[in-house]
């Protein structure tokens, strides 16, 4: 299938992820119809088309799937029977098995594992009971999370004693439980990958991710790693994409450590906040390539143009946005009519005008 | 005045330039209204807010301008009228004057070159008894050109004798007229050029364009030009501009001698084709320039980091955007439902990866 140009394309969630999506598809030719549950949705200012609907209103989905062509969308936690249900009416990619395996840090570990892909120990905790035995093999300090819904640091909590890690199985909703090794990683990095319909694997530059109060803070291109450390991500990554089958892009965050091997820490089925620099430097950004990958389309060149430093803007820090942009620098704000704490407003990408990539 | 971030940018008309003034606004989180006659407009299809109507329905006008903070428009012929009347509600950028100038060929040229900047030698011909003395004065071949409404080489003739101009002024409308001298130029070069709200002015560097049968063809940056012509163009692009008073971005055709010294051919008092290359290569591009200049923020930076080549898609050449782009090949389609003969349906900016800019 390739979808010819004037199609419409058909996005879950209606955050700055399907809004830049939407962005990338109009640059392309495409109509976008954007699907989401929240009237404010920034993404409905980007487009005519919109459903304002549960993800389990069944008309409401069955209307979405008659208007467009391919569905995709923004955010991995899309119900499985929300999936299940439109993957009849039109074709769903990513498609209902990535969102199984990322829907659940489990799953997903096993899934990853069982490719010869290292991840961080861990063992699965379904009780109380399994606390001790896994804080002995794992050693403390380890990281209890939910196996579901968690993102941006929510829905996890080092722990540094059995005592610790009791009480947190008894906060942390909902159970099943998994316990996470403590990784002494020396930095994390991910990189985004996208395969194509055919079959094709295009991977973009590895990141280096830096964290603050569980939120990307900054994303840096090139990385301080190795050539071999970022040959081993873009292996990884397209072992991973294969081995699901996998059309349109991923984002893998890794942590690395000293020694330059890499554990997978987590997997999205979907464009990243680690690959919003793409945009700014590349050829093909990971929001066209994603639409190329769903659309059927042969995947375009990453190629990189220059170093750039991507930097959230969280809360009231959009307030930057409107002043002068200085040297190198490109805004983008994602249109959110409220500022929050916590809150993704928009990103900066500070280009190195002086430094080429060749 | 400065636009808070969530202001609503109103934009006279539809086409691809309307829709990607659209795209950058929404990057720099504004919301877009977009006025146009015509139902399928492609504009339309990348903002839920719209208003279909003829640019003379003053009820239509007005209840645009309610729902807008500021007005631009991605064309030169906006009736003065509606001008007159919108600027009289909200701000209009760039304003009624620099419409005027230059919606009319012999004002412009007048404005121009009354501001020391060269233009092509050049007569009013009001009359079929006009023609004679004109010829006489410039030669031939010349150009006789309609003053108003031309675009893409529509409006014009070239005439090689007093017969042939003649029938050229018989055949050209509407009245009244300029014959311009034939200028023997070696290439055709344009800047685009941004001045802000507080008089600020930023160039982006300029474009060697190539035209095939009256319609650009291609643009490339860096031109073949000396860093003097290429100061000159810069100079004379500011000088206009500063002349004008003008907020926002302006293009400018010049006729590049063999001297080395240029002629203004046209302005355009908007974002212009030759710089859709900006949108690949430029930290800023014209079109989030535009928008910054009429929101009253402060300009971007124009810095260009890669060469480039930006090809038109004229009717079915848009055919080529779904195949394989290509390395380096950056595809942008219009989203418009029909292909014509001649019709601008996308462009294709062909960036040179292996060779940096610095």
């Amino acid at each position: 299938m390739s979808l010819p140009l004037g199609a419409t394309i058909g996005i879950l969630g209606g955050g700055q992820l399907g809004r830049m999506l939407a962005l990338a598809a109009a640059r392309l030719g495409f109509k976008t119809h954007v699907y989401c549950p929240d009237p404010e949705s920034p993404a409905f200012e980007v487009t005519p088309h919109r459903t304002i609907a549960a993800y389990d209103d069944e008309a409401a989905l069955a209307g979405f799937a008659a208007a467009v062509d391919v569905v995709t969308y923004e955010f991995e936690n899309v119900p499985a029977r929300t999936a299940t249900f439109l993957a009849a009416l039109k074709p769903l990619h990513p498609d209902a098995r990535a969102l199984a395996v990322s829907q659940d840090r489990l799953a997903e570990k096993t899934f990853i594992a069982g490719l010869g892909v290292p991840v961080a120990p861990h063992r699965a905790i379904h009780a109380a009971a399994d606390l001790a035995p896994a804080l002995a093999d794992l050693g403390t300090p380890a990281i209890l999370k939910t196996t579901r819904l968690g993102y941006d640091g929510k829905g996890q909590r080092r722990v540094a004693s059995l005592a610790e890690a009791e009480q947190a199985f008894a906060d942390l909703r909902p159970h099943p439980l998994v316990l996470e090794a403590f990784v002494p990683f020396v930095r994390e990095i991910s990189i985004i990958a996208a395969r194509g319909a055919d079959g094709s694997i295009v991977t973009f530059e590895p990141a280096e991710n830096v964290h603050r109060d569980g939120i990307l803070h900054t994303s840096t291109v090139p990385a301080a790693i190795s050539g071999a450390t970022a040959d081993a991500a873009r292996e990884h990554a397209g072992r991973i994409a294969a081995a699901l089958d996998y059309v349109g892009v991923l984002g893998i965050e890794f942590f690395a450590l000293a020694d330059g091997n890499l554990m997978v820490n987590e997997i999205a089925p979907r464009v990243h906040n680690s690959g919003h620099w793409t945009e700014a430097v590349c050829v093909t950004d990971q929001f066209e390539q994603h639409i190329r990958a769903i659309a059927g389309w042969p995947l375009g060149d990453p190629a990189r143009l220059a170093d750039v430093v991507m930097e959230n803007l969280i809360g009231d820090e959009i307030a930057v946005v409107p002043g002068g942009p200085g040297p190198g620098v490109r805004p983008h704000a994602y249109g959110k009519a409220e500022s929050r704490p916590g809150r993704k407003m928009g990103h900066l990408n500070r280009i190195d005008v002086k430094k080429p990539r060749f």
